[in-house]
């Protein structure tokens, strides 16, 4: 039986599917996962499924290496690898958001940088580089689909909360789920409005890196105010 | 009575009226039929109806010149042609989706081309031409009202997955309903998305030829993922 | 008692305000009104009130000088003079719309031409011309407030389908309810559209007039399909 | 017990947070404050919570130091000396709103002035200036969190009825919690309006001062209007 933190962690990967969902960062696809909290070279993600759909019973658990583990033998997603390397080399991180929210893609095709527009993104902070899968592995079909790769996309993530996929979409991560889902969010919040900044034609300033450090600092001490409305918005599991 | 096929065929012909509705790809015009899957020289198309309010009894079968079998004499499309010329000559087509979705048609009135911009669009492939009735017919209503201009369309289409409508809007085709819908979904998607990544006013990134292949053949793959949670969102026919 | 005709003209009135409502061409503000359609010389429009709310209770009937009849002494819109003076001299107008909505302003403010960019909205032809209330009243609250105010903006529509006002919004009128509606609903898809179209940078494509021309005569033959979907999603008044 | 008078405003501010909410003005975060009505050194604004969760049991009462009275311990915003500091300075205003709404804050990180377009934002006027934190205060995490950032804000607000925050957001002051919610709502409506008419690439032209003074009278007559539409909208508290 799961213990209380385990069972905690559950609802919170399935809270967190149905509210990326729920405000279009996730659609019929990307993905949740969440660190074992009693084995930390395990973690959480659900079987290859629509993240709006996904429910507890739809979670597996895989081994740092992205196999499932218990014999379990549905049908994973295809780039489980992307948690699986993140979590071998970031002790820090407890949870990952993959995406390809619609204001967010743009900046993974162009030059232009992603940089922090206000202070609900200080987690931005310098502005996160841009995973090119390319430049490792040539020409392949974008996705993320074994170790190698996996690994590749955690060494340009570095110590950064974000890291962007050129032609693909972005990763966040975090201590906890709502702090994962939290830099989700206001990732393409920040891609939406830097853009409209843009548009405008005049000069943009950014939070330079110490505004972006400190504002970081307190959004984390407030990440529950909107993790409870945004439970609050798609109903208990 | 229909055939187990012809019933499936029928129930995703009306649920892919209800999805492209449910996203705004189609408004009250717009529409979608099915090659029928006993007759090759026939297809489902519903009457004249905005496509959200379309059921199973909505739909008519025609034949390749479009003209309504079984002296159905309920009043159809003005642009069935579409549907008609392109069956006639992609063997490998068995859905069809004739949208003007807000994202497309500034591609479809500008000399800039529609390209993809992420895996999800690798179907667009070196990006789509377009089709302009002024070439071939003049001064216009701009609808495809007869087989000729169907056939210039088809013709414009050739072995492209989607083809634009210069002041009109596009087509998308495949070889399923699921994955007809899949590309006008992410032909809508993707031309948001290419529009922002040129706003931004740097150097943008489109898969090259090769990603967009590779792309494209993952995506068929798990096509069904979307489709399970679109025909969820919109409830059954 | 109410005639058929009036009947369904006040169901259409009430019918129109809601989906105009619905869709965000309408907000707290604007207004729709229609030719009464026993008395050339009257027409109805609701009391001061946020289109969204209106009830058949609300429909007051004004004459061409925008009085109200029947000792009806309500509060009335400040600007019912747009909708008598239009009345008086387009004989061919049964319903007009007056909306703020967002993606036209910014033409209604600008230097650049709407223009139909796609078959949909042929009705604005050559590109509706901007009505500037400084040019014949000098600094006001930018509001049609009385007869003179109301004859200037009818002369300023001419024989268009629709009129801007300099920053403040735009008029569209119609031989009846559906196709007033219809053109208020595809002038702010319209302008979205070519905003965007603009923003890509290249060339832009226009309809031609005849274009224009032949494409609004097909869509005033359909405009039942929008209309019976756009009451749908609405409910019955 | 509450007076009538403070009954009314207690249901107004929980109705401004539920419709600045619902309109996505305000998300996760931002808040809406009321001048008490007997008491003009004291103001009501939520504990800390998400602005559509709050209820009329988590309204605090502060003073204008921004102390919570009557020994209330419950956690307070971090931001609501913003309130304190301009209810002292402005004695015609009763209510505020702080909102980070997205259209908003491309203009709050540009050199571009935010600017009236059209009539409904009269009280916009030539343009309300921007609060620079770093200009007093240094690199700080772009909060507003104590007695002399709120003194510095109410400054540069000055006698405006809107005031930017670079990297942050905006506060819209009034004489009422329904002109306040009307301001905010416009504020954030004209943004997106103004952003668009700038991407034409043509000459804006914006309301001159006289015409936004006028305008903004009319405006303050009818706010009843939408007000009455926006709380139907969420329902009663």
């Amino acid at each position: 039986m799961a213990s209380p933190a385990l069972a905690q962690l559950i609802e919170d990967v399935v809270t967190a599917n149905r509210v990326l969902a729920h405000y279009g960062v996730l659609d019929g696809f990307g993905h949740v996962s969440a660190r074992h909290p009693e084995r930390a070279d395990r973690f959480l993600l659900s079987r290859s499924l629509a993240p709006e759909l996904v429910t507890a019973a739809d979670l597996m658990t895989f081994d740092l290496d992205a196999n499932a583990v218990d014999g379990d033998a549905r049908k994973p997603y295809l780039e489980r690898f992307i948690h699986g390397e993140i979590y071998r080399v970031r002790a820090d991180v407890h949870a990952i958001v993959h995406s390809h929210s619609p204001s967010v893609i743009p900046f993974a095709a162009s030059s232009v940088r992603l940089r922090p527009v206000y202070h609900m993104s200080g987690f931005l902070s310098g502005g996160p580089s841009v995973f090119d899968i390319r430049k490792g592995f040539g020409c392949t079909d974008m996705l993320v689909r074994n170790r190698e790769q996996g690994a590749a996309l955690a060494a340009e993530l570095g110590d950064q909360g974000v890291v962007l996929m050129r032609g693909h979409g972005f990763v966040a991560v975090a201590g906890s789920v709502p702090v994962a889902v939290y830099r989700a969010m206001y990732t393409e919040q920040n891609a939406a409005i830097q853009q409209k900044a843009i548009a405008l034609g005049g000069a943009v300033t950014y939070l330079d890196l110490d505004e972006a450090r400190l504002a970081e600092a307190t959004n984390r001490g407030v990440s529950d105010r909107p993790w409870e409305l945004w439970k609050r918005k798609v109903g208990s599991p």
